[in-house]
């Protein structure tokens, strides 16, 4: 199920009021000049990923964002015994659910990797509630994302065989370091510890399961006050991090 | 250090003996269509890219390649104690030694996320040596980030408080599933237990460290056999597995 698409670029507009056409008629002269819907969001262009260098004049910048990881639990097992075309069409699913999730709250889909998404909020499209977006975007993940197995060709029992199908989602929120890395393979990402978090909280969320930090808990009191904490040793921190059920 | 790059893109040659011109003058033409170097291998052209759907008329095909992940270490617990600026810059140096790498063994450098980078080998630049090209690539980028932390601002001493700096290497050789995936946001890269099991490897290879599969090292004999195996538990594997240090 994907949601209608925004007509001019949502960060263009905001952000500088200017009315970029991404789809219809209008759309067409800007497309001779490499002006289109951003693959990680299609409700911005192509000139919000590049807005650093040429519009900032900066590679990076430093901006407030909740950071998304979520990863697709059973996958590296199922991958082993079933067809690689059952394999594909799962990732398919998988990745077209997150975008949409992720693309409703006005997030970017900025990394897929094998069975993992990284998300971003509040860039380039801002919104001073991104933490509390980032959580119901995980929600909503978590909820497209149930009968995931059960949709596609697999065969029964797939799911009992130890190979259990599900998503693990972890999210911080803070300071990053956003813009181009690299001067020869040049990657639009974010850097710094509340990424390294994120995925570290990934790491150790169950299927099924989403893990705040403090910092998301604090921001999104509404949409996280009923999750538990627990202390968990995350890989390359050197004390226990309180992460938080919602 | 940067090698001279490619007038003519590699892979339209090598596939459709196809001239495209990459640089000078005769590329300003193939420029305004959206031909140009690829981000991901600066000898090749967004044709490249997009040869599945267009060229291929296949979104998805299997392909032989070796798969290599590469993973700084230390980087989590440095980006918690330093400023964000010594950050990223250490993260353009570790993208931009990794890519020249990669690129002069005509490999992909597919990924980039966070302090980590996914390269494949044999595609769309097709060399029947690729496993042993695989192994050479991460020799070199061992090799060129040995004196990641010193070249840097790093205060002294922040190699010796626990934070030290190295990059951990996995490679594995087999059939992927290579194309685009997802349909909403599309992304290209390749997929199957041939990543993850690369991937698994570099979770485990410790800095300074190249692991190797079984795979790797019967094809590569010349490059691999000095090297020792060990049995290694990988996530999602049921079956430890045989990596080789080389």
């Amino acid at each position: 199920m994907s949601l209608p698409r925004s007509m001019i670029c949502k960060g263009c507009w905001q952000q500088m009021h200017l009315p970029v056409p991404l789809r219809g008629p209008a759309s067409i002269p800007f497309r001779a000049f490499g002006i289109r819907p951003s693959r990680m969001n299609p409700n911005t262009c192509t000139i919000c990923e590049l807005m650093f260098t040429r519009v900032m004049k900066a590679r990076q910048i430093n901006v407030d964002v909740s950071v998304l990881f979520a990863d697709l639990r059973g996958y590296t097992t199922l991958s082993q015994s079933h067809p690689a075309t059952a394999v594909s069409s799962l990732l398919d699913v998988f990745y077209d659910e997150c975008a949409e999730a992720i693309w409703e709250y006005d997030g970017l889909l900025n990394k897929t990797v094998g069975d993992a998404i990284m998300a971003i909020f509040n860039f380039p499209i801002r919104h001073d509630d991104h933490a509390q977006r980032a959580v119901r975007a995980a929600r909503d993940i978590q909820h497209r994302c149930r009968h995931l197995g059960r949709e596609l060709d697999f065969p029964k029992g797939a799911e009992a065989d130890g190979s259990e199908l599900g998503v693990g989602i972890g999210i911080d929120s803070g300071q990053t370091s956003f813009g181009e890395f690299g001067r020869s393979h040049r990657d639009l990402t974010a850097i710094g510890t509340v990424v390294n978090t994120a995925a570290r909280a990934q790491s150790v969320a169950e299927a099924g399961c989403i893990l705040v930090t403090g910092a998301v808990r604090s921001r999104a009191p509404a949409e996280t006050n009923a999750g538990e904490g627990r202390a968990y040793e995350l890989k390359g921190f050197d004390k226990p991090m309180e992460l938080y059920a919602v």
